[in-house]
């Protein structure tokens, strides 16, 4: 039975997130069709995102009910707003159920956890909003992605292609990894270097992260009560 | 004067050739507004893509006339059927005409050498069809990217997000450059490291991209011999 590795799309996400995993993903298919891509949404309208690019899913939520595998990408503002999307956290809720891998890149991790699924696990994000990962009852972690039981998740935006990969070792070896990553031709040269997070002020990113959070649970009080 | 970055888009691209660097250039945008991004297209119709997603762009070829800069993403047999593409080229050639920077990532170099702009001139593309940028009077070069006067072409697919990091720091410096990077997390830590050039055999997909431009061309016979 061929397994369906289903991204969720929804308003305003950062398309990075989603794009990164996907294309290793859809390479992943082309050489072993065990496997099919789908990219699922609320209806079939394209969508805007934080660029000015408009993405347009394959497939609606009721079409894919149960996923091998779903990836919940993040963003800013639109994905704290969607905290509060329950026809979405309930279709991440329902399809988590039964999938044997639930992942996000991001900020994506905060839904997973508004859907209860973080509850007593280590997770990750975005570094800006690690902190608001224990709001879900999860334990924040810094590393490029983290793997507790079928929860996988990845840190900020670029980070999903490295989780991506992983997770093609870790369903069809690592010789399928290494030609994955040979066809989407992943060998980084950042020109400065990795993030050197030792020198690196963050402290600069916490009042926007906080305005963001307030703008997009204006008309939720409670939510943004429990996660302030 | 606002700079336009201007990514275009075609039908049937590998997402991730222009999302990468999109990602990239909108955070440069949103921290100097001195520079916006669009993404171009013939009309505003969502596109296929060589994944399930369809992407759309924000404005046609004709509202965008003289960007700063183009940006041409790449993929497999339907870029290789745009070098056909008359209006696209004609689009691509007229905007290189003014740009300060003519920009491509994977096979998307091949559309910028269908165009006429790499005679004489070092370039770069995904391993797999390096050979056929000698067609277009171009240099093959085996680097992550290559810049050569406005021209700056990337290798395959991941490697636009390098390239638009080095971008950044060309037109907004060292600092800006540092800032990009960390809002979209870039710290690449590949699972299986980077890719051991010396031990891969490349040749098992001359054949695959043989086929692909036989295809692709099949209807443009002297284009098809003068890439043979």
């Amino acid at each position: 039975m061929t397994k369906t590795l289903a991204f969720v799309l929804y308003p305003g996400i950062t398309p990075l997130d989603l794009v990164g995993p996907l294309q290793v993903l859809s390479a992943l298919a082309r050489i072993d069709p065990s496997f099919e891509v789908v990219v699922v949404g609320r209806d079939l309208t394209p969508l805007d995102t934080d660029t000015p690019l408009k993405l347009t899913p394959s497939h609606t939520f009721d079409q894919v009910a149960e996923p091998f595998a779903l990836i919940v990408p993040g963003g800013t503002e639109p994905t704290l707003a969607a905290l509060a999307d329950e026809p979405l956290l309930s279709w991440i809720r329902s399809a988590a159920r039964t999938a044997e891998v639930v992942g996000s890149v991001c900020t994506g991790s905060l839904l997973l956890g508004a859907a209860g699924l973080l509850e007593g696990r280590p997770a990750t994000t975005h570094w800006g909003f690690r902190d608001l990962l224990g709001r879900f009852g999860a334990t924040p972690v810094a590393e490029r992605w983290v793997e507790a039981g079928p929860v996988l998740t990845a840190a900020g935006v670029s980070a999903g292609l490295d989780m991506a990969l992983h997770l093609v070792e870790r369903l069809a070896g690592e010789q399928a990894a290494r030609t994955v990553q040979l066809l989407v031709e992943y060998d980084p040269q950042p020109p400065l270097g990795g993030i050197d997070w030792g020198s690196t002020d963050l402290d600069f990113f916490r009042p926007h992260a906080r305005a963001m959070l307030e703008s997009a649970l204006a008309d939720h009080p409670a939510l943004l009560a429990r996660l302030s």
